[in-house]
C-alpha cells in the first residue's frame, strides 16, 4: 500500500487541512512504455490553488476525490520503458503520492551530477523557467532601468530580480518579513528592498523607485500592485505572473481600475503562463544552467520533510513563510542502484 | 476682436458650461514665420477632458484662464511663412479661438479636393491615425478571429470596426443607442451590435461573442469592460485607447481586479496614445486615404454650428449623443481667395 493526497472538497477562502485528505492505494500496477517514480521531493506552488475550485482556466481543475497533482522529482523503482532505467532520477507533474506510476511522456530525466536534483523542481525547473520568459519576453529590462518584483523572496521573483541586475537594471524587491529584506540585499544584490507589511510602505516604495518604475514583474497583485501603479513610467512593462493576494478571496476582488494609468503612460500588461513559451524552454534551460553553474544565480529552498506535511507547506505559501522555492523532502534516495 | 474659450476651472466630476469662459481678444499679431488661421472646423474629443485636471499624463494640463487648444482646421488669412499663402487649408492643434497665430512648424497644409477638409480631423486625421495604431499594432486581429469595439459608433471605434473587417474578423460593436446599433449592422458592416444600456446587455454580448474576444479595443472603461472580460479567449488582445466612464469619476473609480483573468488567458493588454506611433503616421495615411478612396471606409461627422456652441458638443460627448466624429463648424471659409 502507498499513500496520496486527494482534493477532499473545493475551497472556499483559503484552504485547510479539511481541503485534503489521505487515502491508502495499492501500489500502482504499469502498463507498457511506463515507469513506477518513488516521490523523493513534492513541489507545492501557489498556482495550484487556482486548480482547487471548478472554474476555466489554462489547465483544468482538480477533480473532487481525486489525487492531486503538481511538480515531483523522484527515482524510477520499477521500469516498462526502454527509456528508463531503476534509479534513473526524474522530474514530472505527477501524483501527490508516495508512488506514481506515469508514461514515458509524462517524465524527464534529470542528472544529479550537474546540479542538486531539487534544482528541477526550482531555478532549472518551471520556476527558473516563469521568471526567464516572463521577465525577458514581456519585462524586457534596458540597462539602467528599474524594475520591481513583488513576492521578491519566493521562488519566482528572486530568480527575477538576479536575471534583471544581470541586464544591468536598478531591481527593487517587494517582500513581506525583516528576514527577506535582507536576504534580498545582502545574499541575491537587490539594490533596494522594501517590507509591504509596514506602514511606511508606499512612502519607502515611492523612495525607493525614485526614477520611477519601467519594468514591473507581479506575483502578488492586489494593494502591493495599486502602489507600483501610481509610479510607473511611460511605456512601463509589467509582467503578470500570479496573484497570490486573490487567490483565496471568496467572490470577486475588487480594486482601482487601472485603465487611465495604462493609456496615461502607454503601459503593457500581460498575463502569461509558463506553458506559453514551451517551444523555448531548451534554449531557456541551457541559459539557467550556464547561469547557475557560473554562480550568477543563487537560489535558495525551504523543505519541509514527510509526506504528511505536503498540505501544510501548501498553505505555509499564503504566510509567506517560504524563502526561495517551498519543497516537502517524502523520501530518501534509495542508494542501492548507483 | 475674436473670441477665445478660456479654462475656467478644473472640473470635478461632470465638467458644465461654468467650466468655460468667453474672453474677447485682440486679433493676433504675427511674427516671423507664422500664419494667422482662421478656424473654419474644431474637433471635440474626449481625451480632453483628461487635460482640464492638474495631473501628470502624455501631454501638460491645460492653464487655468488660458486658452483651450485642439484639433482645428482652418484657412491662411495672413503669412508670414514662405511655406504657406493666404487661402492655403491647414490643420494643426490649435487655439479654441476665431483666430490662432501658429508657426509654420504646428500646422499642416490640406488638399481640399482630395477628400473634405473635415476628414483631416477624423479619419484621416488622428481620429483614423488612433484607430488604425491600436487595432493594428495591438490588436493584431487575424482572420476569423473575433473583434469587440465599445464606444463603436464614435470617430475612432467606427474606424476600428471597419479596419477589423477588412482584415476577416468577425465584429461585434458596443454602443448606446437603438440608433447607432443600426447605423453599425446597416451602414458600417458590423456582425453583430450590442446596446449596453439594455438589461440584457451582458447576455446579449456573450450570445454575440459566442466563440469568445480575440480582440478588445477599448475607448470606454468600466462595466461594459468588465463584461467583455468574461468572455476573452486565450491570447487575448486589449487596446486600451480611453477610458470615457472614468474620466467624470471624482476620484478613484473601482472595479474588479483583472489580473487573475489575464493570467488564465495570457492576455495582453497596452494603452496607448496615438503619438506613440508619429514614426508611422506616413505610412498609415496612405492606408487610409487609400481606403477612404476605395469606399472601404465609410465615416460619420456630427458637426454642431457656432463658436459659442463648442462648450456644448464637448460635454455632448459623455452623454453619447454624438454619432461618428464630433466637430463644431464656425465659420466658412472665404471664397475671395480661390
Amino acid at each position: 500500500m502507498q499513500r496520496e493526497i486527494h482534493l477532499a472538497n473545493r475551497p472556499k477562502g483559503l484552504p485547510t487541512m479539511e481541503t485534503f485528505n489521505f487515502v491508502e492505494k495499492p501500489m500502482p500496477e504499469l502498463k507498457d512504455h511506463e515507469v513506477l517514480v518513488r516521490t523523493l521531493y513534492v513541489s507545492v506552488d501557489p498556482y495550484m490553488r487556482g486548480r482547487m475550485i471548478d472554474a476555466k482556466s489554462y489547465i483544468p481543475p482538480f477533480k473532487l476525490d481525486e489525487v492531486i497533482t503538481g511538480g515531483v522529482v523522484g527515482e524510477v523503482t520499477k521500469s516498462t520503458s526502454e527509456s528508463f532505467k531503476t534509479g534513473d532520477f526524474v522530474v514530472g507533474n505527477l501524483n501527490w503520492a508516495e508512488y506514481t506510476a506515469a508514461s514515458e511522456q509524462e517524465v524527464r530525466k534529470i542528472d544529479p551530477t550537474i546540479a542538486p536534483i531539487t534544482t528541477h523542481l526550482g531555478i532549472l525547473g518551471m520556476t527558473g523557467l516563469t521568471a526567464y520568459f516572463g521577465l525577458l519576453d514581456i519585462g524586457k529590462p534596458q540597462e539602467g532601468e528599474t524594475v520591481v518584483v513583488s513576492g521578491a523572496a519566493g521562488a519566482v521573483g528572486s530568480v527575477v530580480g538576479q536575471i534583471a541586475k544581470m541586464k544591468g537594471a536598478k531591481v527593487i524587491g517587494i517582500a513581506g518579513t525583516q528576514e527577506k529584506i535582507e536576504y534580498l540585499k545582502n545574499e541575491l544584490g537587490f539594490d533596494e528592498a522594501v517590507n509591504y507589511k509596514l506602514d511606511s510602505f508606499k512612502e519607502d516604495l515611492a523612495k525607493a523607485a525614485a526614477d520611477g518604475v519601467d519594468v514591473y514583474f507581479d506575483n502578488v497583485g492586489g494593494e502591493v500592485t495599486d502602489a507600483v501603479f501610481t509610479l510607473l513610467n511611460k511605456h512601463a512593462r509589467i509582467a503578470l505572473c500570479g496573484a497570490i493576494s486573490s487567490y483565496n478571496k471568496d467572490g470577486q476582488d475588487y480594486g482601482p481600475r487601472l485603465q487611465s494609468t495604462m493609456i496615461k503612460t502607454s503601459a503593457l500588461m500581460k498575463g502569461f503562463t509558463v506553458g506559453d513559451y514551451a517551444a523555448d524552454f531548451a534554449t531557456a534551460s541551457t541559459d539557467l544552467g550556464k547561469w547557475l553553474s557560473e554562480g550568477k544565480l543563487k537560489y535558495e529552498e525551504t523543505i519541509v520533510e514527510g509526506f504528511e506535511n505536503i498540505p501544510d507547506a501548501f498553505l505555509g505559501l499564503f504566510d509567506g513563510t517560504n524563502l526561495g522555492k517551498q519543497l516537502v523532502k517524502v523520501a530518501d534516495y534509495e542508494t542501492t542502484n548507483r
